[in-house]
């Protein structure tokens, strides 16, 4: 439509505001009952040679791993992994 | 006063929470030229009697934990921690 003179100044203006979301938690599920999740190993128990422990909290198994890390990173563009504790 | 073109008494203001694709991701800045971050730990050299290791991938000294879950917990509402290697 063609508008008259004075009209423009009435014309509505959408401004869009862009917000990133502030919810950068990494824990959505594991011990959230917890205030903080901490684990320890006492590492003189260990059983296998080699026992990988989680760092992405997606384990079914946490505080083990599970290779849930796998899915989590290409889900995501992510690329975190496991700490392995190794007796030798 | 006359109002110039883009100079609007009012604005109507819509604000959108976006989320970059693949968002979920927990680790930001840690060693992102690797393909998955995997860290070791001979359980038979370590040192102290506890020693925290970070799983909130904000540690300025990671794979150790710095104590930097705090603010992230803070910061996020998360409940994350470290897991901590015990000798005895
Ligand atoms: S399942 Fe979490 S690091 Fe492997
Ligand atoms: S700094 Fe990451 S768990 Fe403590």
């Amino acid at each position: 439509p063609v508008k008259r003179a004075g009209e423009v100044g009435r014309k509505k203006q959408r401004v869009v505001v862009v917000r990133a979301e502030g919810g950068g938690g990494i824990n959505p599920e594991i011990r959230k009952n917890e205030e903080k999740v901490v684990d320890s190993v006492v590492v003189t128990e260990l059983s296998k040679n080699i026992t990988p422990y989680c760092r992405c909290w997606r384990s079914g198994t946490f505080p083990l791993c599970d290779g849930s890390h796998v899915k989590h990173n290409k889900a995501n563009g992510d690329n975190v992994g496991p700490l392995l504790l190794k007796k030798q």
